[in-house]
């Protein structure tokens, strides 16, 4: 059958109207969830503990915020560079005037796409009407911090997990400003196939929104699930090597369930969640589901024709096998000319530089990487 | 410094004298676990329920074993082979002389190695005790009934996973019959790297025996760890096709662990866990240990270097990509010429044909996973 993306591909080989987009950048906060107070009702402010009498925030620690976050697996390096401190002594990548010097001027990016830095762990928090709350205000928060402090920033809209009405609702809510680009699904322990998730990608699919997922504290560390199959990994080097995993599964998820056949608009962005696992899931779907289609009937193509048609992934972090051919023949098998979208990760500690990244590639796919792939899948919002 | 693989390379490069070995064949049992009653005492009859007076085995359906099996996914062409039912109309795979005649004979396989069928999902048996009296009886019984019944079969000592020192016991025990060439560890969701396994190394390292992993139902089906991250898949197809996480994420732990340093004598064969994330286990390793060595100071080597010298894989299901020469990078990358070694899995319903599976490998390779892997990795007991 006759493959709809042609068309769009054959229109996006026009001259990008930029050179470099960065699909993955995180804005971290200077004081915490207090920052979301302006965004927050009263009684929202005294549900989350951030009413002015109770500032949970500022007693102790800064690592007091309400969202889960990764502390059971230490990094001795830290997760932030160092280097991406502003001269006000605030966190790294906390401020939107020092990172667009740094990344973007220092980089030539013409659009960073940001992911927020504290709701990557929204997905492991309890409470879903805690967390809906978060992610409306901290969406409110980006557009205002952020997007209006320099207009080469773009975003994704957070949302809640755990309410998928409450989610479709502050997709379209948010999805006024076209600044934002995306929806970004902080994953829980619940696979992405499954039905649950299906008014969230109602929303999306009809505003022509793609959901973007990342490594996160949600998707195993704090939960049922491990983030590794098989049981719980003991270092961070473990847990790091394996997070691929996650997505893996939830890609697997997506193809069996018919997400992409009920959905045909939808785009899903795997964001740092690396590419080297691409060809053996396909490879395995394909062969199983000739094999076994009668348990799965509504996947009528191929599952790699709906990942190659429907999945997106960024760069970072970039295979780095010992021969280049070898990630070239990788980027043949992934298409990577049509699903592969440019992200350094800033400011994490393994930050991926343009210049190295883009040229470990094939040169006949760079623009399509550093550019070209991102506009097609975000349009015009970008 | 000096791979120690080198010389066994060079000298199993002599012609072996066999011409293929199928390192993954099930025999199963004609009437389930009440097979086993003359390898039990009374008293561990009794505590099985496997007495006469209280036969669960025979009462209703032969399902009825006390070891756990996925009986949660649904194949529904079922698992095994119909046609390789002897006449006596006993289960596909059961009958010694039937399968010597159809596998064997017919496919001019030389050795065959025997990984249990039932015992596949003895790490879902909670019972330490339990799973160590039906490891035992089971050995006993493998020799009797089919090392005995033709001389062309090889097998894998079972062990029951929750207690190590009791394992360990049996390795020692079993082991002198040198028809055992390994060991069979049925996954639970204790990862293979932490400690609890230990013992088992130590027995197996000293014997020389390689220790063996296959899918099986304890790896995370019936445990609280679901068989992929992220959550648990809803259909057989999707287990399918994310089962090879499992084994990732024990190749992950085994390398983190540094377990290799530990055991540099051991072994690990990745029984029918797939090929096609080799390379992105090997390079996401390598990047990490480089950037992250203070966490783990005694991985004094490159991961992908203990990968390719301690653990083989077995070429059941293999890759079937749309052009041929994507799996034969796959190959390079993995070193398929000392790594992969033929598997058929007789009598699944996913059996791969010697001559096909063969004929799809580089021609240069071929005699190696035919049978110079298996002869080097299995030793003098082949």
């Amino acid at each position: 059958m006759a493959d709809p993306r042609d068309q769009t591909l054959a229109e996006a080989s026009a001259p990008s109207r930029y050179r470099l987009v960065d699909c993955d950048v995180h804005p971290i906060t200077k004081r915490g969830l207090a920052e979301l107070r302006p965004f927050l009702s009263q009684a929202e402010q005294r549900r989350l503990g951030l009413d002015e009498r109770r500032n949970l925030t500022t007693i102790g620690h800064r690592e007091a915020v309400s969202i889960p976050r990764n502390m059971l697996y230490v990094n001795q390096a830290g997760v932030l560079r160092d280097d991406a401190r502003a001269p006000d002594g605030s966190a790294p990548g906390a401020d939107p005037a020092f990172t667009a010097r740094q990344l973007l001027d220092g980089n030539g990016i013409d659009r960073a796409v940001l992911i927020g830095g504290e709701v990557l762990g929204l997905g492991a928090m309890p409470d879903p009407d805690a967390a809906a709350m978060i992610a409306s205000a901290y969406n409110r928060w980006l557009a205002t911090t952020w997007f209006d402090a320099d207009d080469r920033y773009r975003g994704y809209i957070v949302v809640g997990a755990r309410d998928p009405l409450l989610a479709a609702r502050e997709i379209r809510r948010a999805a006024e400003d076209r600044r934002f680009v995306g929806v970004l699904l902080p994953l829980t322990d619940t696979l992405m196939g499954l039905r649950h998730y299906y008014p969230i990608y109602e929303a999306a699919n009809e505003l022509g929104l793609p959901v973007a997922v990342h490594p996160n504290s949600g998707e195993g560390i704090f939960r049922t699930s491990p983030p590794m199959a098989g049981g719980t990994p003991t270092y961070y080097v473990e847990w790091h090597s394996g997070l691929s995993q996650v997505f893996q599964a939830n890609v697997i998820s997506l193809v069996c369930h018919g997400v992409f056949e009920r959905f045909p608009n939808l785009k899903v962005i795997v964001t740092e969640g690396g590419l080297g696992w691409i060809p053996d899931v396909m490879w395995r779907l394909d062969k199983n589901v000739r094999g076994l289609r009668d348990e799965v009937p509504w996947v009528r193509r191929l599952p790699s024709e709906y990942i190659l048609d429907h999945v997106r992934f960024t760069t970072q972090p970039l295979p780095e096998p010992k021969r280049r051919h070898h990630l070239h023949v990788l980027c043949e098998i992934a298409h990577a000319e049509r699903t592969l979208m440019f992200s350094s990760d800033y400011p994490h500690w393994d930050f991926d530089d343009p210049r190295h990244a883009l040229g470990t590639l094939p040169a006949a796919i760079r623009q399509r990487v550093s550019s070209e792939n991102a506009v097609e899948t975000y349009g015009d919002r970008l």
